[in-house]
């Protein structure tokens, strides 16, 4: 039986995003966010919605820059606390112990010890009431060597990403098994409706 | 050790959305998208990138309506399928056997068999080169009562949705395990920084 609901932002699943800027003293600094997904192929581009309270939300307008990093699984804690408090409150990076890189493309730090980043310059933002889209174009991308597959790309199976559950659950959750590969299994779909 | 590596739009995890949207003829039509996320809390958005060459491109601009339809993991082949051709060359709904019910609330179809459905009115559109964002207001909700937790929200392990491991490995993934709860786990590193 189909309800009709109320209007919520419950997209399933949800990434979990690492958003490294820079302050206009240099301080670096990380906050995590949810709401976000890839914009554009050509020129590969990003989005991500930042409320203006936000310390990172006035970074990126300054720096015209951020890095999008992807925790692993068993970065859980830091990437979970450092969307908890504020940058204006808290030395993020040197609370969690994680390391700031400076990114050598765009004027960000990136988050040393998880497995990948995505390197953006700022190309628009959207304001839409509390949040704004900042839409980065991605001009380079940072990895551990380690979760790289043979053809120098990021392996969800290697990276572990963390998923979240949105607000039904409100909690976190790992990758589950491989289900089928992309524009594969649903050939089957076809062979079925033709007979063959 | 870290690698610098070419622009590429990987995130991880990505979703696997289906947009559904009607034809200037009343013929519903889906497609498959991995591009987006939410955009906004207040208003409630909901961003999704099209190439123009796909009808659902045209259906959009044209009814100011879509809908973004979750498919679980039993809808892995359909979810495949309405990715790999096109609704000028084929009738998707018909093929998969999927059933679209008009939205109440907007112009554009919902994938019955599909656990739930956001319900968007499109806001804005922002052309970026090989992609258009359309941010859709999202105006309402539709899901299988037994997907829904005791609030009427639905739950990630009742949905069951599925990931796209994007192009290091091209394959689809189910949900893994929970890893913790949002805005709880973190509180460990505060506490060990404390020393309480």
């Amino acid at each position: 039986m189909k309800f009709s609901l109320p209007a919520q932002t419950i997209l399933l699943p949800s990434p979990v995003l690492v958003i490294g800027t820079y302050g206009p003293d240099g301080k670096p600094n990380i906050m995590t966010a949810a709401w976000g997904g890839i914009a554009s192929s050509k020129p590969p581009c990003i989005s991500v919605s930042l409320r203006e309270a936000t310390l990172s939300f006035h970074n990126i307008k300054q720096a015209g820059a951020f890095t999008v990093n992807i925790p692993s699984e068993k970065h859980l804690k830091e990437a979970d606390f450092v969307g908890m408090v504020s940058g204006r409150e808290c030395d993020k990076f040197g609370t969690t112990r994680l390391t700031p890189e400076k990114s050598r493309l765009v004027n960000a730090p990136i988050v040393k010890e998880f497995p990948y980043a995505l390197e953006c310059a700022l190309l628009q933002q959207v304001d839409l009431g509390s949040h704004t889209m900042f839409i980065g174009n991605i001009v380079g991308m940072v990895a551990d060597g380690d979760v790289l597959n043979s053809h120098k790309l990021p392996d969800i199976e290697k990276v572990r990403p963390i998923l979240w559950g949105s607000f039904g659950t409100m909690a976190y959750y790992g990758i589950g098994s491989k289900l089928g590969d992309a524009f594969s299994v649903g050939k089957e779909v076809q062979r079925i409706r033709e007979g063959t």
